[in-house]
């Protein structure tokens, strides 16, 4: 997907990166500093996950339940109360529903959405099996080229920081003495540079205003490697 | 694991927190929530992977690989170049090894240690798979009671703060302004409060010096919630 969007290929490509009960999408993480490309635009989605199953297999015949990691994550407690059901990790969700039903598998189910059970013509056996129901997932929505709403309002930023004393500290300054917002901070190990962090922040603002374009030369200032990923319109909650 | 530190059942248990490539293992974030430990010592480990499998078994007679998630995840690059390999996510490293060598199993291999290959008398078709050298886990020590080492330096603190600008800034400020250095910084969503966070924090200092008393008492002042992990001596980085 990252290299569809690089190579522009793609127009645009929905990237998982949170959910609010099983915490950020590494791999997306990783792959954001392996491509370019623009955050244009956010959504969040509301996630229900159901059990589903080849018709007329029973919650008894299964021995394994495959699913996108994170979705297996967002069900730990529905799967420690089953643990006959193996845990297998697939590429995604409505991936493992789809190869069930192809390879008429019978003693395993899948973890995915409604919609995938309509689609593949197979059926569910449990419902919202999420450990809980405020599960969100916020996506954003890459392009090769940058664009930056009227009404955006949000930006995400990644950069590492030299590993001496106070140094988070006097790059949050940049937000915090200008009164940006910070929303969320993700910290990733950089590759080979043993417990050094690369930081991933979103903040609220537009890259169009004279305080959030200061708080980045400030930045500048402090991190060697600053990038701005986009500069979009913040999601709203779904009902 | 947890429940046996905190019932007192084990006199201590060995809990991986965070792996050099991989990143944190948030399992462990999300059980020292739920428990009551104090951790009073860490350790350092190198990582080194191998393919592990029954003997006799060639790379070409398996369709899938078994191991703990952060094993796997360490190992991407091996498992890219080997698509015919499905994943499957299991409780840890070596007991994937001797699930295998139990069941005879001989169209999977296990991901572990060369050590896990000895003890279950399994072969090892590949070694070193991680996707690099520099592959470290740390470890904390849980204990039920406390006790802090003479030679402590480093301490472990978790907090919730209030959704609002400048909240992680000024937290910071506790220890940054008292010079005290902050290692790592791990942010966890808190269920059932979407896109809020709880932060573990480890810095340099023990609790036995006035000046991280100062800084914990800064803290309190801060967040409705700290909780010290523990205050124990730095691991010291393997060979």
């Amino acid at each position: 997907m990252f290299d569809s969007v690089e190579s522009a290929a793609a127009d645009a490509c929905l990237a998982p990166v949170e959910n609010s009960l099983a915490g950020s999408v590494h791999i997306n993480y990783e792959l954001m500093m392996l491509h370019q490309f623009h955050i244009i635009a956010e959504v969040e989605l509301r996630i229900r996950h159901c059990l589903i199953a080849a018709p007329g297999v029973s919650i008894n015949d299964l021995h394994a339940v495959r699913s996108h990691p994170v979705a297996l994550a967002q069900c730990r407690r529905f799967l420690q109360a089953h643990p006959a059901l193996r845990k297998m990790v697939a590429e995604d969700t409505a991936g493992s529903v789809r190869d069930i039903m192809i390879n008429d598998v019978r003693d395993e189910a899948a973890i995915a959405g409604e919609h995938a059970a309509r689609v593949y013509g197979a059926e569910i056996l449990a419902e919202g099996i999420e450990d809980h129901p405020q599960n969100f997932t916020r996506f954003v929505l890459l392009s090769p080229t940058d664009f930056i709403a009227e009404d955006a309002d949000k930006t995400s930023v990644v950069f590492s920081l030299p590993n001496k004393p106070g140094s988070l500290y006097r790059a949050l300054a940049a937000l915090a003495l200008r009164d940006i917002d910070l929303v969320k901070i993700e910290s990733r190990p950089i590759e080979g540079q043993v417990w050094e962090y690369r930081f991933y922040i979103d903040f609220l603002g537009s890259t169009r205003e004279t305080n959030v374009q200061n708080a980045l030369n400030h930045l500048r200032e402090i991190t060697p490697d600053l990038r701005v990923l986009g500069c979009y319109k913040r999601a709203d909650r779904p009902i």
